[in-house]
């Protein structure tokens, strides 16, 4: 009988296994793009429970909880921590063909050493293991980023983050891995939100410049850019819930920035032209910089009022948009493209439908990258879709439409030290992808060249990509 | 070589048999959405042949024959019965890859013991059996309906239906299978239809409320949703070509509903604006009354007016749209969700690409179901979607982003009496599905909760949604 | 050891071995699309080089070269043609899962008979074989074309071409293939370009009409129409970014052409207005004319300006889009339905998510062809499409929705004499597909009907449907 998460987990051919054992599984991890806290990996503190760890922060695993029909007390609510536990342990069974499960357990092997299932019947004993572990010194954060064999993070953060943690991990020569700012101007583009003109007062504060038009907007940006630049920032993020695209002149933009900051409502076209504009100008500087541009493109959020009443933002409630935005796209990179070169670009569409007019577009802005890198591309699946079909979904258009060999690898976009597996899991996935079209005979067998196609996704490719 | 149609159709593992043979092929129907009349049960007539059970009002089986070039008067005309069920087996063999082949052949085996292909050379022979069969009371609906094991039946009812054939079956101890109604207010809220205004007469008749705004209407349907639950109605049903989401004060609706019964044309904004209130509304009460809400979303219908003028509606004439909708539909199910909770909801697109946003959506607005059911969910695949390789994907993509062990299995959806074998199809998908993860390595064989699993998918998790 | 490209490529089931081996591999090849020109064929002069023949002008090979980071003096500059070559061999290695890696070698195979990889340290020794080669009387334009098989060729020509060369071929009896127009209107539709107006212009001198309005570009056109027919023309083709769907009148057309004429900028609705009222007049006199009808759907183009100002058209710089159409797409086929019946019509989505609504809207528009045709279908996966996943999905789909024996095959859609492996490649995929289905056991290996399948699909379907 075939066993669960074994060695060869995943790996369904000879190829894929002799490319994840002697060239994946032991590369570092680049994490260019992570919501882990800089104070938290500076101060280090011991994690209290596998609870805290793993139901303290992370709506994944409250989405299926609440799937199972588990009662809010015992996801977010004031339930004792090994109940929380429990009822987690009691929904694993449930959730075949879900990612959740797979990361679960290899978080359980990896970390703790535990190669049984959790459900109902085994919580109680795992609980008590996995808190044993995290008492000792080795499972803090930096033990545990140090364990996952991480070269370098890039934490996500906000244009007016004093980044005095980085300042404080950058001085501590105890500590090996890299941990690098990245440039997330979200609440400074998203001029829809109420909270924006606060938002806004806070970064004339912050930047020194008192914001009243584009231009003092742009001041005010380029400063923190230049500030996040000396601080080793070398990426940027940006989410979008579709993608804008509305030509205007700075002097529109001035009125549309002025209106918003007098409390008026702003039209549809209003909020799109201001954000194409910003975006426009942006992608220039990050050209300038010689930083990479991310795009998160497609989420709807906070779709249940009930759910963000009670618990906030980032809690479960958040789903994939179906938005057209091709053309939008195309003419945003367009624009930055035409006025100095577009910056190395990784585009992720939260929708998969999205995946081969994202690739296309992409491959439209290639070319001439001395390191023979990308200069745009398709990034690999996320959130909803980063399970084993939408993984593999993501490497076949990919392939199928660019050079895959060049192509960034994993991103891991989590709030939790503990997440690192899914670089396993994807490496484990990509193995398999390349082994399989070598055993379908669509490629020749060649392992010097295969493997190292390997290790450069699974690393060296996002090196050159993103330069810290 | 291998045989078509084995006892092991599409199981492809050790699994996939186990789970089939013990588990699922034994499991009752619940067939909680079917356009079955309840007439037609209890009248309990025989069925003239089997040209007229199969084509007398199959739209699917017509778009094939269509397809492969047979003239119209074999199909829908006055051509003889044998010559009619001819030209269907003479289409056959071109439906590779096709589920009308798989159907076809699936109900011949089952309900008339024949084993081999239906081609022009079988015709006759088979045209013989069927008949002859046919013409015994076996065959008479209920004896299909019992021959089929299936528990119960929930038919689709206009607001206006009196429902007496439902009363009479009700009152029939000889026939044990539950039939109810459920309520599909679809032309009550087609105000786009031309004939809108003539059956908001109609309504206004069978309630006995005269409407003539929106509490009017309100009034009027509320009405009939109290009969309806009299009669053991449990589940309601609505059909969109796109979700709609306008906002809007009672009083417009007022006067929308006005402007429409005076005969004048609304704009697209106006009829979204009445659809969005009435399903807010109709949403809440089906919450009061603890019904499910189905939400059949994307359908094009008649788009060949030629075809259209000279058969009507329901002919062959319909398609996939591909509007995007995802913003909408969050909103809406989140104004429900508002007042009293969202009921629990199935949703169906017709459109594959439409799976991932449905599916996060549905998952940002679970939570707290004392019987560990799934507050919302993306349905199976249906119409054209429910051949192989969409059932599968649905249960992919349902497993990816959900708890799929809760999910609520199979949909009819047919005016057949014959077409049962559609869930005997589901089922083995169903089993495939799960036995190949588990042959995968990427989840353990524990046949005591897998096969528990496939009941409740089977059986079981439909009972704890539509509670008759 | 798996080899790479044997006899087998593709061929995963001893059923597929057999169906192509014995059926597919042997048919004649009808390129019934692309984008040869008569006037190459006529002349029939040598094949500078390997590299001409590759790189002189397929912007799929450019746009991997610049993917991989090759400077674009390598790919469309100066540089000398060994270099290029190379700096293409040494780009191949990268490409696994892409299609270029698939056809370059099947062409080296196929018509240089070589059967190793090409790559950085093959490049030299390939080029010469293959410059030898081409230096011959057996490579020049219509030798490849006799060595390909192929039966046919239909041209894309523009309305006002003067068809010369094609009159010359047919004269020539020297050269057995068929090489007749195809109808291409394009220039005649896109009223929204900056030469439609110059384009107009000459398309009144070569037809000698003086189109001022609606009704005398419809005159211009009749006239180069019939003479296309008169030069063997059975087929045409039109483009669209998204299908257009707006009514008016003849009179507002009136308007919208002579707006645009005297140099007015025309609104979306006002351009689309025309291209529905153009295409509806265009789509009945091709029922007339029984040409077969050809939409290419969802190419944004041009995507990178600096790319286009350098370059041109045509470059690499093309993308597909993911705009909505469906319910336009509907209602345009059945307005032209309306009239005298539908063409035969083959509908080209570029984007996979509209694979299932373009197959379904065509299925709403069959029936009643004598010789068992389709009306309308989802034609084969092509441009970014056309790789080995992209084509089964469109077998998948249009079998699970249509009635994939009558399907067309494969459209070649190509510039270059090299290009004909394609169609071999598809043919491989086309009998594993099917040879997968029967070793699944979901059909029964019926050698007879289904070698007879694969050759209609292969070749005489298309005959049917395009008729010479």
């Amino acid at each position: 009988m075939k066993q669960f998460l074994t060695d060869d987990f995943l790996l369904n051919t000879e190829y894929a296994k002799t490319l994840y054992h002697n060239y994946a599984k032991n590369m570092p991890i680049f994490d260019w793009h992570c919501h882990l806290e800089a104070e938290e990996i500076y101060k280090n503190e011991k994690i209290e429970s596998i609870t805290k760890a793993w139901l303290g922060g992370d709506h994944y695993k409250w989405r299926v909880m609440r799937a199972v029909g588990v009662d809010e007390e015992l996801i977010t609510g004031d339930a004792d921590d090994f109940d929380k536990f429990k009822a987690y342990a009691a929904t694993m069974p449930y959730l075949i063909g879900n990612p959740i499960y797979h990361w679960t357990h290899l978080e359980l092997k990896n970390y703790f050493g535990i190669d049984y299932c959790l459900d109902q019947d085994t919580a109680e004993e795992i609980y008590k293991i996995a808190n044993e572990k995290l008492a000792t010194d080795d499972f803090r954060p930096r033990g545990l980023i140090k364990m996952s064999n991480v070269a370098a993070v890039c934490t996500t953060n906000d244009p007016i983050d004093d980044l005095n943690y980085h300042d404080l991990l950058e001085k501590d020569d105890s500590f090996e891995t890299l941990v690098k700012p990245a440039f997330r101007p979200d609440k400074a583009i998203a001029i829809e939100k109420e909270d924006y003109g606060a938002y806004i007062k806070k970064l004339s504060e912050v930047s020194g410049v008192d914001i009243k038009c584009f231009k003092t907007l742009k001041d005010a940006l380029y400063k923190r850019m230049e500030f996040f630049k000396e601080k080793g920032c070398a990426a940027s993020d940006q989410a979008f819930k579709y993608v804008p695209f509305e030509k205007a002149s700075d002097e529109e933009i001035d009125k549309i920035i002025k209106k918003k900051l007098t409390g008026k409502i702003l039209s549809i076209e209003e909020e799109d032209a201001y954000k194409t504009s910003l975006m426009i100008w942006i992608g220039k500087i990050y050209k300038d910089f010689d930083w990479a541009m991310e795009l998160h493109i497609g989420v709807i959020r906070d779709n249940s009022t009930k759910l963000e009443e009670k618990l906030g933002h980032d809690v479960g409630g958040d789903a994939t948009n179906d938005q057209y935005y091709a053309e939008n796209l195309a003419n945003l990179l367009n624009e930055i493209e035409k006025i100095n070169g577009l910056p190395r670009t990784i585009i992720f569409p939260l929708n998969e439908a999205e995946f081969y007019p994202v690739s296309t577009i992409a491959g439209s802005f290639n070319g001439g990258n001395a390191e023979g890198v990308l200069t745009a591309q398709l990034g690999p699946s996320w959130w909803h879709l980063d399970h084993k079909e939408g993984m593999l979904e993501q490497m076949k258009i990919m392939s199928a439409t660019s050079a895959f060999a060049k192509s960034i690898g994993m991103i891991t976009d989590s709030r939790s030290f503990l997440s690192y597996p899914r670089h396993e899991y994807y490496r484990r996935l990509l193995c398999r992808f390349v082994g399989q079209i070598v055993a379908d005979g669509e490629y020749p067998w060649d392992e010097q060249f295969l493997g190292q196609m390997i290790e450069d996704i699974c690393f060296n490719n996002a090196n050159n990509i993103i330069k810290l």
